[in-house]
């Protein structure tokens, strides 16, 4: 049986399958991007499960609309607000995480052959993901402030694009944060190309430094999209995320969801909005960010340290990821082969980018602990030291 | 912003629609697929539940792989036993429900502009999911012992098709099944003609008189996929289903699923897999059973008491649907206008052909309580005899 012509350009995601190499426990780890497992409120989620069994019964194990559970939606509006943005709960749909809303935002929206832009380096489940819907990506540059708003005005003009992919906050794998003026500039450039905005926002709320910014959605004149998540302020293994569709998105949007699953499980939103309500989720979102930052602290001493000068890394204020570049001599593949060897993992920068670029890699600072994210670096630092020395000598 | 063109042909669930219109308490609804909620093993699940929260913690929050959580897959491999298949774990994909099975078969296996065989009536939840990949629907007509196989043949060798999609057992929404002779003759013809079959299977559990019959895939030579759900024999809310897939189909629906949404929730697969090792699934699949024989046996009693003679009906032996066929002068449609204002309600049988046909309507038997079911099927007899008397009247 002939797969179909869709599937050919989808490879399984580069990062699940280095997890399934890094899963030995001897191997230091920081490929992944998983959360780490004691930022879990797993005994708070236990009691709002046991609640929702003991008081909702039945109704918690039936069918339930697409749309999601009308109170999670709710919740989700009423949190917006703080950003100033007036959400009515018909406007949110519950997706099975936030990679299901990209997959519902790409369906509805992405036709095969049409132009598309994303960010360069840019996330590799978006790339999965919208690949299968054929369309052609353009790319444009991350600088430290954010996306390069003078070229993605340039490449909206040249191709005709009508849709821009962010990840606006602690961008993965770059661990970048667009800057306010970058966030206004982008609204502008946007409303007047006429593109539309498909805003993901998973780490959002995982700023440990400087000042919060607002959603770029917030700037926006013309049509966007904003898609949020569960897995990093409460767990990913729920799989709860949504989009925030106004703009008369929402119903194409739901259509797609009825087609792809009926609607996400009825039990996991009603467990989700019965932790939310019964507990403190503010202080919980606090203890994350305390956490994250020592070990991104860790890793940024560590890396200065034990890195040599060549290598640069991006100083990111929140999120989950450090984004490294090497000397474009130097094949990031390589040095994770060394690495390896030397039971150290990260993920090559490649599959974050579509047009092969191999001299940069992604280092995930949640997962590890705080002494493996030392050692681990320090391994590391040895191995960068190694390839760029027989790198040079080949050179 | 225009909506993407696989969005065209593809129309809001006829019937989540309908369960709007007929969530209103007074109306008797026959019209849902939905399970009876007193089916539900709920004090288990919620056993369960806490069982997984006290002994697995932090782990059944976290994400995880792909291919679903190994102990189920082990478990859907090991039952299927039953039915002479040997069956490897990593031959079972854990889906969200078996609609998202659909969905999965539908973006790795099929092209747009293909031809592919469905049954006529068919499942419309695989019309909506199939159409968004833009296959070319071919059908053959159920007869009461299943598909006509004669006329399958023909219109494979007719049309080329390479894939047919099938619910042999207990079928939404005829309530047909095919008896084994003709699983034997499907598994036949696929296998000279060289056609995928696509098997669902989400009411294979619930034969509640006649025979068992093993799937087509039992029978088959040639390539097949099987898709099972747990909506129906444990609860729909969790979402949770599964494609069997050996014949080297596996890797393209792993790569599918994982552009989808990356994994199927790690906290409802550990729940439910906790509920069947801990429970006697089948004593409670037996009572499941024995409640909509019950329900089934009320409601073809009642329809030989009250529906007019011409309107015709299947005989199920499982499942949750029986199928009524009126006379060709006679809008179902126009039917169900007059039942929802004697409050009573169906599924008009349009959204299930893809050729238009209105003379047919889907009766849900399953949800119903048992003197709600005399009581709708009454008025809904009264509606009949009225819609049958003033359609001869105009004919």
């Amino acid at each position: 049986m002939k797969t179909a012509d869709r599937m050919q350009g989808v490879h399984r995601s580069y990062i699940r399958e280095i997890l399934k190499v890094t899963a030995r426990p001897e191997i230091i780890s920081f490929a992944g991007g998983l959360p780490h497992p004691d930022s879990f409120p797993a005994q708070q989620v236990a009691e709002a499960a046991a609640c929702v069994f003991a008081e909702e019964g039945a109704s918690a194990l039936q069918y339930s609309t697409t749309e999601g559970y009308e109170p999670l939606r709710a919740w989700i509006a009423q949190r917006y607000e703080r950003q100033g943005l007036t959400v009515d709960p018909d406007d949110i749909l519950i997706t099975t995480g936030s990679q299901q809303a990209l997959d519902m935002a790409g369906r509805a929206l992405l036709n095969r052959g049409e132009p598309m832009v994303i960010e360069r380096p840019g996330y590799l489940g978006a790339i999965q993901c919208f690949s299968m819907y054929g369309v052609e990506f353009k790319t444009v540059d991350l600088l430290p402030t954010g996306v390069d708003v003078d070229q993605l005005d340039r490449v909206l003009a040249e191709t005709g694009a009508r849709c821009f992919y962010a990840v606006p906050s602690f961008q993965n794998p770059s661990g970048i944060s667009y800057d306010e003026p970058t966030r206004r500039a982008v609204a502008e450039v946007l409303g007047r190309r006429n593109c539309l905005l498909i805003e993901d926002n998973p780490y959002g709320e995982l700023r440990f430094m400087g000042e919060d910014v607002l959603p770029v959605r917030c700037f926006m004149q013309s049509p966007s999209i904003l898609l949020g998540s569960f897995s990093k302020m409460v767990a990913p293994g729920m799989r709860l995320g949504w989009i925030y569709a106004p703009d008369g998105l929402m119903d194409s949007l739901v259509r797609a969801k009825q087609a792809c699953d009926l609607h996400t499980s009825t039990l996991t939103q009603r467990i989700l909005y019965r932790y939310l309500r019964d507990n403190d989720v503010d202080s919980h979102i606090s203890s994350i960010r305390e956490r994250y930052k020592l070990h991104r602290d860790l890793m940024v001493a560590a890396i200065a340290e034990h890195f040599p000068a060549e290598v640069t890394t991006t100083d990111p204020e929140g999120g989950m990821f450090l984004w490294c570049s090497l000397p474009e001599f130097v094949s990031a593949e390589a040095v994770f082969q060394e690495a390896i060897r030397n039971e150290v993992a990260f993920v090559p920068g490649k599959p974050f980018y579509v047009d092969g670029t191999d001299n940069t890699f992604r280092l995930n600072f949640s997962n590890a602990s705080p002494d493996r994210i030392e050692e681990g670096i320090a391994r590391l630092g040895r191995c960068l030291h190694d390839c760029l020395a027989s790198s040079k000598g080949r050179g």
